[in-house]
């Protein structure tokens, strides 16, 4: 079987939900199982983990795992704070760090993000950094101890897919901790595409918690997801300027 | 179900394959029942229907339909004579019309393309053509009585995937017959996108016959097809330059 | 010098300009100077010849040549009779041949244009024929005798440069008349690209004619053409994967 | 006149070179005529100023200023280090700082490349930081005190263009600093679309140096430079879906 694991734990769905912008918990509750998803990302700052009728219930129910996220912060004290907090809310070391540069682009700021990312290595957690694409910040964040890294393919919600392709693969070629590809998916050949460019995992939210039909292209994800890993694992034809026959050499 | 239909007939799958490259029969035959195809392409001028133990035994104990292609046709008159031959032999009156300009890219010829699908219209064939990617040839040709269009991605064999999506998306908009996608699909994504742009079906040769492992990638152009197809009907969020946070909404 | 030959005639300028979507005939007056053309497409289904104020007098009065072009015709039999108006109007046997297969988009049909560019030939035209980026089109072109073959880059006017660099380069490839980027250049780098990938001169009108400032567009095109024109003679370094060092050779 | 500036100084040419990768110094003369070059950057750890016979005579001789950069450094250290060294030697404060983190991509380190920033800009260097396509970066290096931000459009020497224009894009919103595109560049419509993006400027070395011509190569980046930033100034047309007739408005 084609698992994957991220320090230690692992995975048999390589498509790692969001849980932002669906129009209801009913409609997000849905996706969710179409998308098959073993583990999703939950803001800490938008979410009481006491409160009943929670995103947390819906992911309990479903036996999804949740990795908390520090989105909303802007530095890396906030995002430690937030790291802490979420580990004592729901029980977990692993945190995706997420800090945030400006509003608008909501860009990831690669000074803070690294601080925040040494912090919390230093204090035991298990830390999958959401980076821009880019390969030296990559291999410096896997030299710091990071479990994982996440690199964007375009700004959030933005669904222009991967801008950078060739970024991504050296990124690949640059850590050997798994690459998720996190932020800018819009539909599913941007996520079976970062699969092809030997990512371990996709995440992604608004491209199916927005989509018209949201439980429908989360099973559309499901299956690009898988089709893009087969392909890498398949080995590709090389891309020739020319054409070759394909008739010839059958009998 | 999602089937789709030309010429009056229903498909399930999506994935329509060449025969072309396969190393193997038996190589082709796992790679076929993997792509779950119920249409394959077969080159009339490079099979002889009457020989035991050719691709057309495997196509029949499958129970894959042929569509028999006029490859390696340079001229209208020999698509003509081609296809009629094809008739005779498989007793279908279905052709891919097939004319090629030059042996190195291997390139559809639109002059003798379009001139031996109206000759084969008038003699009674359901007409297939290959064609470049250009919006006005398909339209002329859906005028002149064709049942789809099948337009290239890229140059046969080349890997190259679907260098103009723009055109493919004029030729959605200017026909309304069955668009189907052919030639240049190197990987998965590229077949997701295919169908992501509005067509109603991939075909595909080399990008199976001649991965590393084909029956792996028949698998993941199946799982493609149907991700492309979903995320076509799913509605996908729309491109925005900026970033949207995914997160505000959610209770 | 650097000059380039269509049918026997020598141009200096690289920058062929259509004249339509301008302003002002002043404003057009202006950019033609500051484009440097020595060649200019006139639309002989909307000008009168004979009317005194004409875009015929600004360019009489520039000695800028006209190559009269067959736009809004929608068949072959159009396009003969307006490139015979166009030949007793003008006095001359050289036509730009456009047919066009639909007004929403004004991609030129390929089956019209071809029989028009054979009946011209044949009649004792000098025939450029404005074509999608086909290759195999061209080639058959050239080969019914045409000048020279002006492929698009993307539809007329839509600004979206040259969506298919690797069928501009087939196309070059395939002929050996001046191939002449027309048609969807939007601003400079599109029109040094062009002259990149191996065309003789670029065509474009609406890029500067409707630009904000004309005239400034008109100076950037034509350091554009000159700039690619240059590139492509110095010969590129090759594209690598991975970065080389630019130092340690320096003395 | 159309002259841009850097902390207080200006420049009439927008066409930065490097010196590195030329065959000989006279290669490297000529091809520095020919840019209208009026800056260039140097590698301090491979010249000696005080040799007689090195690229800083000839650059003396054309009047060319030196912008000594710390390419090799591999720690914010070493680049304080050489940045100092630099000033003794040569008697100016401007430094592009330049902290890679691997000997194969030679991309530059963010995290490094930051800290040496901070440090030099509290020693009294005018800094232009050489970074990844990274917006959130350009804009922290913008806040510490930076005269400049030097994104690259692809790796260095990699000859690949701007993979990512929509980052570059996001850059000059970003910051208020100017704006070089360094690195990548391998032609002139490369260099024509950094100044559409709106860089203040280009920077290049190897795209000129190891050109098959290196003469007619600065020659060509000279005028794509020109001609992209007369594009951004003159106001290019939208880009459409759909064509746009360019002939009905002319009278």
């Amino acid at each position: 079987e084609d698992r994957f694991t991220i320090a230690g734990r692992t995975f048999g769905s390589r498509l790692i939900m969001g849980t932002g912008g669906a129009p209801s918990l009913e409609v997000l509750d849905r996706a969710l199982a179409a998308s098959g998803t073993e583990l999703t990302t939950v803001a800490m700052r938008r979410v009481d983990p006491s409160a009943p009728g929670s995103v947390l219930d819906v992911l309990r129910r479903r036996g999804i795992a949740v990795l908390p996220n520090t989105a909303g912060c802007y530095t890396a004290g906030d995002a430690v704070l937030t790291a802490r907090l979420a580990r004592e809310a729901l029980g977990t070391n692993w945190v995706k760090v997420e800090v945030i540069n400006d509003e608008r682009t909501l860009l990831p700021d690669p000074i803070e993000t690294f601080d925040a990312a040494e912090r919390l290595i230093a204090d035991g957690f298990v830390v999958l950094p959401y980076i821009g694409d880019d390969p030296a910040l990559a291999r410096r964040l896997e030299q710091a101890g990071c479990a994982a890294v996440m690199p964007l393919g375009s700004p959030i919600g933005s669904g222009l897919g991967i801008r950078n392709p060739h970024s991504i693969e050296l990124i690949v070629e640059a850590v050997s901790v798994p690459v998720i590809l996190d932020a800018g998916i819009g539909t599913a050949s941007d996520a079976a595409l970062a699969m092809e460019l030997g990512c371990e995992a996709v995440m992604l939210a608004t491209a199916v918690t927005r989509a018209q039909r949201p439980e429908r292209m989360a099973a559309a994800m499901r299956s690009a997801v898988e089709a893009g890993r087969l392909a890498r694992l398949a080995g590709r034809i090389p891309r020739r300027r020319y054409a070759e026959a394909s008739s010839p050499l059958t009998p």
